[in-house]
């Protein structure tokens, strides 16, 4: 290890599917997105680096942009490590872009906003190419209730009736500024149009808890189903009781979608 | 086995991602949509059926619509049959319809045409949801060029420069209705937008050679990246010669898109 002053600092846009990797979070015997950058990253520089990530995405949950950086005593310019990092990374771990960063950035920490999006298909319709990235519903929706439902979870609050069990979080509270619930009837798929409707809910935090995105999903989920009164998430959140929400949404349907500095 | 004349017969349409697959036909030890299917209604009515299918997609190949059918004593409805088969079946292989047909209805001897799309992405950029589904290419296309060479293509013509050497049909003459080139700049992906260009290649005919669709494919780059101009596709389809047309594209980016019958 170098002095950090001689260092470069280099901030790195990614996009991954993440069916086939155990999450972000480097672990040992399991395929992860961080311990596949660290891997690739001493194999080019021969030094170890340790990549932090703008959020820990679990397992099977989808990035169509995260941003980490690392820190290297190599002299190779942010362009070449790209190049380097994509021609030995798996193809379904991408980096679109690298750049030098001042050496105070920090991914997860410096983040304004972060915007997740997790995706709800079918409503009684199938296809083959939406199952690794979508939650599958056999059943009808009622949007308007799961908007209202959303609604009641805008603003600062108490999450811990949404937060896994394992968070390592050291408090609860947290902000969403906004949750946006959209609708399309046919899918793009590939320059394709699936038949098969699908419910898009993008939810934008400064930060998040664990599970938090899923847990708001399958609750909201819930209320599409009138299994749960709109107005009852007021209830859940004062609660701050995880029993009271719905289930974790399955993660293939999760996509971190945007992080902004 | 009973009389044909007392059994019902039920035709199927199908929708697979073709990633995990050894292909459409039967193969020992080895996962393919044919196998699946046939072990499934073994399973249902307790009866060895033989599946038919509109096409012997080949390992990797996608449907996006494919037409099976087969035969049976079993008297359950087709309905019950959709349900039971998609029941049992992997969640990449998908029974989208299921009605009774004639006794004499063949799958692939009465398609009046099939459409197969061949997807190409990337020219320069790349995602990794893309992957699966296209041929990435690292290098811009002349799409001009690309047009050109494929008018030389419909028609009547002896394919034999682009039949697969283990190809099974007794004749190399097959009809081309129409070669469809279409371009997008962005490509729509489960209500999100990837900005990754797309060139779809959809091709019409009665009936296709083994390898048909990808070979020509892949000399149609070839015409795109100059290494071919577009009226030599007039001297390859002449000379009946594989040698001399342009590699076989993977077969992730193929689709089989649709059968009129």
């Amino acid at each position: 290890m170098v002095e950090p002053d001689t260092m470069s600092h280099i901030k790195l846009v990614l996009q991954y599917d993440g069916t086939n990797y155990a999450g972000w979070q480097i672990q040992a015997n399991a395929a992860t997105i961080q311990g596949h950058l660290e891997e690739v990253i001493l194999k080019i520089t021969g030094e170890r680096s340790r990549v932090t990530g703008a959020g820990r995405t679990d397992a099977g949950v989808h990035a169509l942009e995260q941003v980490a950086a690392f820190r290297t005593n190599s002299n190779l310019s942010p362009d070449i490590f790209m190049r380097a990092l994509n021609a030995n990374l798996p193809p379904d771990i991408r980096v679109m872009n690298a750049v030098e960063c001042p050496e105070g950035f920090h991914p997860r920490y410096d983040a304004k906003s972060k915007t997740y999006s997790y995706l709800i298909s079918g409503m009684g319709a199938y296809s083959v190419f939406m199952q690794r990235y979508s939650w599958n519903m056999r059943c009808q929706l009622d949007r308007d209730a799961m908007k209202e439902a959303a609604h009641y979870l805008i603003g600062r609050h108490d999450f811990s009736s949404f937060r896994a069990s394992g968070c390592s979080s050291t408090h609860p509270v947290r902000e969403i500024s906004g949750i946006e619930i959209s609708e399309m009837n046919t899918i793009g798929f590939m320059g394709f149009s699936l038949d098969v409707p699908l419910i898009k809910i993008s939810i934008t935090a400064t930060a998040f808890l664990r599970h938090m995105v899923r847990n708001i999903a399958g609750t909201l989920v819930d209320a599409g189903r009138e299994k749960c009164p709109p107005s009852r998430i007021k209830e859940i959140l004062e609660a701050r009781d995880r029993r009271l929400a719905g289930k974790t949404a399955p993660s293939g349907g999760l996509f971190m979608e945007k992080i902004v500095y």
